[in-house]
């Protein structure tokens, strides 16, 4: 688990805006759980953050000067600035906010990487069908609170697992879950999930891995689907948990695992983005953001990220929007 | 692991074939890893033997005495007719064989359900690209040098990880696999994995599991993918083994993992049979059967092909063809 002395806050000088760059002023900071895995030096999907190094992150902000025909002062755009107030980027890299959307935030959450993350998992990687069963670990995330959302808008039952009463007493009435049960240090979770399954479990979008992963396993239904996002589980871990061996739970069942990406299908980003501006929009997604005030406190807000303190969207505040 | 005095050879009258129903003269029994999961009591795909019930499997043999319009004595036939000399059965549970077979005995192996769980586990779940890294667990077995031979017509290379120096050479020197290594009890099975797969891996074929898997796991490309058609591994073990948890793995990786019968694809089989068929007659396929003499028998091949003991298709001779 990280802690608040592996970072460090620093102030430099601001470099000026070169031939088709941008000076952005950032607005919000995205903190999302990938960006533990930066902060390793295992081989991984991206390079990691190296000692030293600003902190990758996206942000969402606004355009202070430009020397770029494409931009212009005030424009609001997001794009991987990192952890930082301010910075000087290419124009190519930062994309136009849709004018559209009722605030910048959303472009980071619902709207954004979280929004697309839960869309693409669940429904291009497990393909729901109304009347199934849908498990989500880490339910009560930002990404797993909207994987639920769309599953019920599919006509799914929707199963979440989290780590408080509190939490669970959101996602069911708050986020609209069918069910939602805590899994805590009790030996009694897989048979308290089998008990909010009575009908088995068809798709599983897991955020977790670990003992509720193992558990679901046992649960699946024939031609079963799980899209696995995450592992949040494992990160901290020195070495890999030892767990019980279940492949032969997929022959069983002719189950399918698949890890993913948001971006393997960047392609279709806009359209998923309309679709869910449109739910956004007709009430049929809820947005939830644990807001903090200040890069100051990025690292502590991460931190209480990882440990799951606070429910929906985590976003720093940088400037005033 | 099942032993001898886990059989009994039983003699019993046999009943006459009532309306609908044939009598059939047991030719070759198949036997298959998947017999081993029948003798537990523990979920699967299909109901468990009960002790004392005759033990479920395929054979091929001829028709002795009909009472149904559609099969006359001495027509081939294949059906689930267990372990038994002659049985009576239902016309209708019975396949009749294609005449233009060269022997009764591929319609159990190659010609089979050997060469469509083979056929269907590696073209249809892994859709191997020319160019791609092929490995296979367990690749001496009857469906393991199938997969690899099946896996060089369509241009890619082929790695094998079996058991013995033997074996190895075997797949190398007469099933045309680029690669063959033994794994076993030496730690370097990683490494020696690694260095007979310099691009990494695409595809795998697991009739395995357990420690190859592992290993397996980390050295996928991008986008790789894995059909789960068997777990020998693990069968003769009275729990779960632990092993390293490795699903973040398929998320760095967006990989896919499979479970597979080859009954899912029933609907397919004909059509991949031609197939099958014309690449046996041109010599592109090469088949390979252990048989061994009479009903009594039984046991100890089917404990020696547990074992690995010899190669190819296991059957059991039960009458002259």
């Amino acid at each position: 688990m990280p802690k608040l002395s592996d970072f460090k806050l620093v102030t430099s000088p601001l470099p000026s805006p070169g031939p088709g760059e941008c000076l952005v002023r950032g607005v919000y900071l995205s903190l999302d759980p990938y960006m533990r895995g930066r902060m390793d030096d295992r081989k991984s999907y991206a390079e990691s953050v190296q000692l030293g190094q600003v902190m990758v992150g996206q942000v969402v902000g606004r355009v202070v000067a430009s020397r770029h025909p494409g931009l212009q002062p005030g424009d609001p755009v997001v794009g991987n600035l990192g952890w930082q107030d301010q910075a000087v980027a290419p124009a190519e890299s930062l994309t136009r906010v849709d004018p559209g959307q009722e605030s910048l935030s959303t472009t980071l959450g619902i709207l954004g990487m979280t929004g697309l993350t839960a869309y693409f998992g669940l429904l291009h990687v497990c393909q729901p069908q109304a009347g199934e069963t849908v498990v989500i670990s880490g339910a009560a995330g930002a990404v797993g609170s909207t994987v639920g959302q769309i599953a019920k808008i599919k006509g799914c039952r929707v199963v979440g697992v989290t780590g408080s009463q509190a939490k669970a007493r959101y996602l069911r009435e708050q986020m609209g879950f069918d069910a939602a049960l805590v899994w805590g240090s009790e030996s009694d979770g897989p048979h308290r999930l089998a008990s909010a399954c009575p009908d088995g479990i068809d798709v599983y979008f897991d955020n977790l891995g670990g003992a509720v992963t193992d558990a679901v396993v046992n649960l699946l239904n024939l031609k079963a689907r799980m899209a696995v996002c995450g592992q949040s589980s494992q990160y901290n871990l020195d070495r890999p948990e030892q767990g019980s061996r279940w492949l032969r739970n997929l022959i069983v069942k002719r189950a399918k695992i698949q890890g993913f990406l948001v971006w393997d299908f960047a392609a279709e980003h806009a359209q998923a983005l309309r679709q869910l501006q449109d739910w956004l929009g007709a009430s049929r997604l809820r947005n939830r953001e644990h807001v903090v005030e200040g890069i100051e406190n990025a690292p502590g807000a991460f931190i209480e990220m990882l440990e799951g303190r606070h429910l929906g969207k985590y976003l720093v505040r940088l400037s005033p929007e």
